[in-house]
């Protein structure tokens, strides 16, 4: 749907690119991280995604003869843009796996490539990793709270304009089933859903006629939307003739939809009518303004619902709406680089590095990622990032190396991975993660240390731009 | 950027037009209103845009061969899908000018079309304009704010995805001078603008040189970003050294950025020591976390900034990120249709209908716009929509209709509008509401009416469908 060519980026990256061209520090390499800084919706985890979808920009992410006219038209220098010409992106990516749980102030990502190619990915980068990873975590709650219950994505009209289509690829690996977007549908595969809108009901003259010609269309998938004018006067009754009138002929209504009022009593007030009328196959869906907190009391006050149709708050990842990732640089020209804040929380971690899973004896969790040098082997003691006094010591523990080469040279490593697999993938990690990091209140806070030497490292540049500014 | 095709939406969609092609009713003509319920951001009103984007996208909203393949395995009716193959969006759209001034409850755009168009386009023209509504909605505040300082969109990297592209469009229109975002620069013809990342600073050895070859790169247009290691000990210095360097080869330093720290405190101690060096003209420009709140409480504290750029809060339309707007059938076959709710604000006003917005004799607005049938004229009585005790009476007023016909059996009546006249003309259309209305806090209510015909109509349709269901 998209043709993101490398105008997609904000005009800095190019203006300090032109730089970097002229000086001849074009062809100096350099690594970025990736990473944040504060776990979104006051949860104890993030899930990450959007890196296949990176990954396939990256592929292809080039300038075109338009957007170099353009950009000459805008002044920059015409040598600089002549090497523009060629430009592809032939760095590396090491990442974490897409559908991974990550923390913050960890890499979650680092791209190593020349300065020019790292500086002119760094906004798209951002913009598809924040995203995504936001919708993801969002996802992943709504379904925590929705247990067994199926869930489908109902956002695209409340979507942020085209954001919608990758809210739903995103809304999936975080463990929906389904979603309206028949346009995602289409490009990543997902199973996609639809029942029917008011303005159907209501272009009829009548709302029996309304759900006899759909479930005549419809044999195999009618949901009938039984709120349009009154839906335990009207709408349930009506629903329940036409379920009767299908079973007759051998076929079966799929279920009705609630989309107003409230949903746990008329679920149940539907439930016993429906079943009454023989028609306990018959589903329940409901939709309106739901979240992860009001499926949560729909469930505890037992409403009888099989199907969560969550829009708005899904896709715009309500209340954050941003994921907060930065991208710093570590490590250019052969030496290690940091960016010093009054905020120590803001100090960036220098160095090419790499983040182990720290898990015991037993093969459990110790619950702290542990961030080193990127060869440092000996992780046995971890100190906390931003607190001199605290520290952590992992007894026989196995790490697992958190990051990895997924392109080399502009070119992935591994074929891209179906949607379903990132999916699997990110169940299987997070149900690693006891019930408490998983709280929406005040969940059990996942550590993150460092190693001694990156500790050494960032205080030794710490301390060198402290004295040449002192 | 993008290839909008038709599957660009909700499958309920598809499913309902199988129903009404099967049906005969696809000939069948339908009005829709688009309209919201709630201002976003607690405010006194909104600015309506994404019409351009909306007609722009419907010239050309077709199915594709891929997408009818696509829908063809998703098992709907090959009748159907043949039918499909010559969509084309062929309808009329009648809608308030983009860019100006609307409120709750009223018809903001209808759709003129046949019951598969109409149902067709739904998805798309709620994702478009409560999109970008909603950023330039946010974008006139901060304005407001900003007061003639200049304002840079810098929010692609923390945009909901692709919804960059369409938020820059729409921030400019809202009062936003220029955008960081090159694509939206190119495509829009939206002024860019870059300065440099902290990258930049930290991929040198010293903070003196980076500036220096960036001065250097762009002697027009060097805006150095100065708090990477230390913004008063370091980043100032050296910016007021590389500034004098400029002044000396007649060269002109544009500016320097904050984006950490007291932005007030520190805008006031840099914009001394520039002047002190005799650097005068060198601009201040302010970024990290900004919207209409801190921008205000700058301006209080007297910070000499003389540039804000804003990002995350502008871009996702920070804390509301979704406007409300639906699509509502109000006419069909030749029937005025309503749709009625528990909740009476939820109540949709049914038939073809005009709005008026209301001045007295002296041309100042009277605080109401008046829905009223489409072909009525006498519009001096108006009730409240929801509370039969109230009404409203327009003496000596005289009454400018707010909707037009803008496409016509599918297309425009006019060419494209540019963007900076959508965006004067906005402003125009602001500068007649008082301070009052455009208050942060508890502003004042511009109201509604609706005139005694579309009050009867709503009431007998309502009895109507209450008297069927009792």
């Amino acid at each position: 749907m998209h043709n993101f060519t490398a105008t997609y980026t904000d005009l800095y990256q190019i203006n300090m690119a032109q730089v970097y061209f002229q000086q001849g520090k074009h062809e100096h390499q350099a690594v970025f991280d990736y990473f944040f800084r504060k776990l979104p919706f006051e949860g104890g985890y993030a899930v990450f995604s959007g890196l296949e979808t990176l990954l396939e920009i990256l592929e292809d992410f080039r300038f075109s003869k338009e957007d170099l006219d353009f950009l000459n038209a805008q002044g920059l220098d015409s040598k600089f843009l002549d090497y523009l010409k060629d430009f592809k992106f032939q760095g590396n990516i090491i990442s974490s796996a897409e559908g991974d749980i990550v923390f913050p102030t960890r890499p979650v990502l680092q791209v190593e490539a020349n300065m020019v190619e790292a500086q002119l990915v760094e906004t798209i980068l951002l913009n598809i990793l924040n995203f995504q990873t936001l919708i993801t975590t969002k996802a992943s709650r709504i379904r925590k709270s929705a247990g067994d219950q199926m869930l489908i994505d109902f956002g695209m009209r409340r979507a942020q304009s085209s954001g919608a289509y990758h809210a739903s690829r995103a809304a999936f690996i975080g463990g929906f089933e389904a979603t309206s977007n028949v346009v995602a549908g289409k490009d990543f595969n997902i199973p996609i859903s639809g029942t029917m809108a008011h303005s159907f009901v209501q272009s009829y003259d009548d709302e029996l006629t309304a759900f006899r010609d759909f479930a005549q269309s419809h044999p195999d998938n009618s949901i009938l939307l039984v709120d349009t004018y009154d839906t335990l006067k009207s709408g349930l009754p009506n629903a329940i003739k036409v379920g009767k009138e299908m079973k007759s002929r051998g076929e079966e209504l799929k279920g009705i939809r609630l989309d107003s009022g409230d949903l746990s009593y008329l679920a149940k007030k539907c439930r016993k009518a429906l079943d009454e009328a023989g028609l306990q196959d018959v589903k329940i869906a409901a939709s309106n303004q739901l979240d992860e907190y009001v499926i949560r009391s729909l469930k505890e006050q037992q409403g009888p619902i099989d199907v969560f149709g969550v829009g708005t708050n899904l896709v715009i990842g309500d209340p954050d709406a941003a994921l907060d990732g930065v991208y710093k640089l570590a490590f250019a020209n052969d030496k290690p680089r940091i960016k010093l804040s009054e905020n120590l929380a803001k100090l960036t971690l220098p160095h090419k590095k790499q983040v182990y899973r720290m898990r015991n004896s037993e093969g459990k969790l110790t619950g702290a990622d542990a961030v080193t040098l990127r060869e440092e082997t000996n992780i046995a003691h971890m100190n906390h990032p931003f607190d001199a006094s605290k520290s952590l010591r992992f007894n026989d523990c196995t790490e697992e190396a958190l990051l990895h080469y997924v392109m080399k040279d502009g070119k992935r490593t591994e074929p891209p991975k179906r949607l379903q697999d990132i999916k699997a993938y990110s169940r299987k990690r997070l149900a690693e993660f006891t019930e408490e990091f998983q709280r929406f209140e005040n969940p059990h806070l996942y550590k993150i240390g460092i190693s001694d030497q990156l500790l050494e490292e960032r205080e030794a540049l710490r301390n060198h731009y402290k004295t040449q500014n002192a």
